[in-house]
């Protein structure tokens, strides 16, 4: 970390600066320009807290040359973490898809789509028990009973099972879900992260709709800092001013993710864009910049359940959606799970 | 609500939609004009997910025309609703001051602080116990304890508290604090916002980094739904492309907001901008749109604190700019709550 | 087009408003709810004025059903638009592959490079010799000379050549280019678009860093109503709050933009990401959401011009991934024009 | 300038990036540190190409100490700049009220209006001649005689007169302009600002939509750095995901503006916000942070001219607001200029 002073400062506030950064057992490196006076630190300045510094009055600026995580960090941990549930590897030369309904509704929904989207490839059952919606007189979803669907559609085939958390008090409820899901709207829920943290779970933590690259690596961080290194990330679209999409999918945040993290990441198109029609060619474009796989809405048969459109793909178009992408996988040196078993 | 359809749509498909409508207690104004067919909803359209009709195939897209948002809404209740904290109002023709440190230190630092703003025309103190941080290895606030030194704190001056909330879980430490604050990350925790809507706690809510207006308003009315209609709305910037500002203080949201919903709103200088020296100015204009108070950071002597800098104002600094701040009051039909006691 | 008056509004404003539509010869529905009056407009609506209307006391709210551009609109030309480019074709099945340096620096540097790319399938040249720099004390292009030495490479090598206008002055010079690139920060530089829009030279149209999909399509209308069709659409990334990536590539326009419109589309990887190593997975991203082809920067040997290096490829990086993006033709049934012929 | 090397590079790149920096006429300080080895430029870096540098493989990252700007830097001009507009004065302890109706549209309805806004206290009189219009479809203003008639209203009021332009190729029709404004949607058309600089005419340089303030100042660093110091900086919103609003008022540049450069800012609340009865608070908000004039839009009666409504002021909110504004004006050490006069 780099702190660059303000000209013709008194001593003794730049003493008080140093003896400060001592404390935190960093080493100072100090040099003196013609123009400006630098600070250069040394050690593990993880601990440094960028915002208190840069508020100081005698402080210019300040530029950290180390990234603030660790354990997330590629550079201490070279090799891709493989993240495995129940079977399916995520990370390495896998890839999984991840499919299933916005919420579940019924068994019969939730087992009827479980069916159709394993017989198309899918690997795991996404579904939503409970939803986090903008508006209060919204459907919020079926919560612990939903959950309880999910389980069954798991006994009837076999697919492990993935669903959001919306609250620390309803962890009981998802002991027994094989991948908890930290929605856009919770990835600065630092307390439930902490909680997740001290748990054994894998879980799927999407990237908020405002944040960073380095927010959503730091939000791992907080998971994996309790002793939870089980995390696969998901990019699912950030908000900028087009209103065409409902968000702008960040494709070119995989290619740097991989490069910066060791672990997962996934992409999840249905939400990004908010229109069905656009999945297929986002999820090519998803798999062909490297990601390690996908979470897709498919819905079962819209005549009769009109309340389940939202972003979802019809099971024909999921099916032949992934024989596309099992074709993608040579260029990009990965397998469907699906192939491999 | 108006839907508009694509065109040559099978009628089987639109009677489904229209059926469906129906079901949810709305009548339904059918119009077809030569290029598009378009429906019109009558009713209290606040329980229609927009995001489903609009995914589905036959939608070309949909309007709103009543806000979603009703509790909060102005259009329903005309006058300002007034806030009352321990004898201090929000709302109407009044305009408060909350100030105090980042983080609460020390027993003898909130004190210090308490009595120096209060002297300097504060009415609230405001003060950080969960501090919700970007990196988990940033220091997260005294917690438990810190709320313990803000009761010590008003004991001695008399000024009601504020303090941030992270978590349903903490909601027991809470129930003796004035103001509760919710934050910008915690603005879409709905599970926390209906909990906050059980209490008869007034509440602080801040509007999220990347949120809508409307979405904004849409988490009061979470609130507001569940019975507590003593909300107090935040502007504290939102994320923009600038990068010289930590956030882009929204200022115009303060006229729209006061239009929308009764509902007072104040406006935080300090973190918009995380800047100190830009805090008297933007505090300036936050009174000089037509806010009803102001949230300011401020630090003790900051050659025995240096932790305690960030964004936040000597306590001469804070009493130069209130004075400043009562001179603007005749301009805006206000009076500093600060006077009027 | 549909207008949302505002409750209980005199009769005579409304009288005015509806007479001043008809005044542009549109007919006008009118329909009467409880809630709200809405003014349904019938005929050709882009010769209205949204923000007008908007600003009106009596408005609402306004809501387009149909597209305000004509010419670009692929309702009224459903076939994809072929633009050939010196028997090079953009559109339809057809994926071109446009690569070059930077900024042209000499005949030596610049014949090299095309020759080089050539040889590894790039059909068109690019090179830039009038350059928009942020800083007046940057580095401003050849600038005339520049297009000179395009030339001498066209005439080497027998690629077209691409290169980007500043200023409508400067019109003279580009009579003999083939492909005339307007530039991310003059796409709404409506004076230049006119002008170019009366010529019969194909226009490579960026999109601007901070406009949205319709607004771009606009500024493809502006050029298409002065008679001049061979529009070509280039996105290039869009600004965000993310600052890892100069700017966020927004691959999700391409299936939006080809269902909106016939033009041909293709992305720029290089300056939307500004970092070399992330090019070659963004351009299969591209590629993979049906873009209609590439445009990118490969520079010569770096350790001889150290000034060339912004963005850029090595050859032989160049070369390898055009051999990836040969392979994922079939996926989207188009194949590289190279190959072709 | 730092430029941080990323671990273990060969010297030889490492001694190449250090020679061609040494050619820019730049000293090198050299710094070998445990995790990284930094190089310190020293000497006037604005001649460095940050893109270039930062495309290196061999750099990790880079980070500038001084700003790229040098004219319209306050470090080397700590005075305000006074821009004096026929008598009229921008800068310093001047507050300048700016007024006019969106487009020019006839010699009655001009003349008309600069009347009014004079009597009500502003002295500077705006109006669009060339209108920059998204549609090529809508009014694009009468152009050359536009600008005949705001000729014939500074005749006939005294008032100087302030319109936008265009094109470099219409500048023979601004020679007699008083105050020639630069669009947001040019800020970055560097030939049109180049040509701008080469004239000793007072220059109004919007902030373009999605422009950082560091651009915005390179901007006027382009117009000065050809001899043309007479620039006046405005502020006119941002584009970001808020819908409510056209754009976003960024006030908080105003306070961070003033630090950087001694040039005057404005602001124009009309534009920024798109909606007629926000101009008022947004304008008072202007004043209060310290901006050094507003430019605002109002409009003649409106039931004679349906089409001149957009986001204008009546003449009589305008009077009144300016009322409003002289009371405000000690409290930011400034007057009104038709109070001074």
């Amino acid at each position: 970390m780099i702190i660059v002073l303000k000209n013709n400062q008194q001593e003794k506030q730049i003493d008080n600066l140093v003896n400060w950064i001592k404390g935190l057992g960093l080493g100072v490196h100090f040099s003196q320009g013609e123009n400006a006076t630098i600070l250069g630190l040394i050690g593990d300045t993880s601990v440094v807290d960028v915002d208190i510094i840069q508020s100081l009055d005698i402080v210019e600026s300040i530029k950290r040359i180390q990234e603030p995580y660790k354990n997330a960090n590629r550079k201490f941990h070279p090799e891709d973490t493989i993240v495995d549930i129940g079977g399916h590897k995520f990370g390495g030369d896998h890839f999984q898809i991840i499919a299933g309904p916005c919420s579940v509704e019924s068994e019969e929904q939730i087992i009827g789509i479980a069916k159709s989207v394993k017989a198309a490839g899918a690997t795991l059952l996404r579904g939503g028990a409970f939803k986090p919606r903008t508006s209060p007189y919204a459907f919020q979803g079926l919560r612990g009973s939903g959950i309880e669907l999910l389980f069954k559609a798991r006994e009837a085939t076999g697919m492990p099972i993935v669903t959001e958390i919306m609250s620390v008090t309803h962890l009981d409820l998802f002991m027994d879900v094989d991948l908890i899901q930290v929605g856009a709207r919770n990835m600065q829920n630092f307390e439930l992260l902490k909680e997740l943290g001290k748990t054994d779970k894998p879980i799927l933590l999407k990237r908020g709709l405002a944040n960073t690259i380095e927010e959503w690596l730091m939000s791992a961080e907080y998971i994996m800092s309790e002793g939870n290194g089980k995390v696969i990330l998901c990019e699912r679209g950030i908000r900028t001013f087009e209103p065409y999409t409902r968000n702008t999918l960040d494709l070119s945040a995989i290619p740097v993710v991989k490069e910066r993290t060791h672990l997962p990441v996934i992409v999840d198109p249905s939400h990004a864009c908010g229109i069905s029609r656009l999945v297929p060619s986002l999820s090519m474009g998803a798999a062909a910049v490297g990601s390690d796989g996908l979470i897709i809405e498919v819905h079962n048969d819209p005549t009769h359940a009109l309340c389940d459109g939202a972003q979802s793909l019809y099971p024909e178009q999921f099916s032949k959606l992934v024989k596309k992408l099992e074709k993608i996988m040579p260029l990009i040196d990965k397998k469907l799970d699906s192939e491999q078993n």
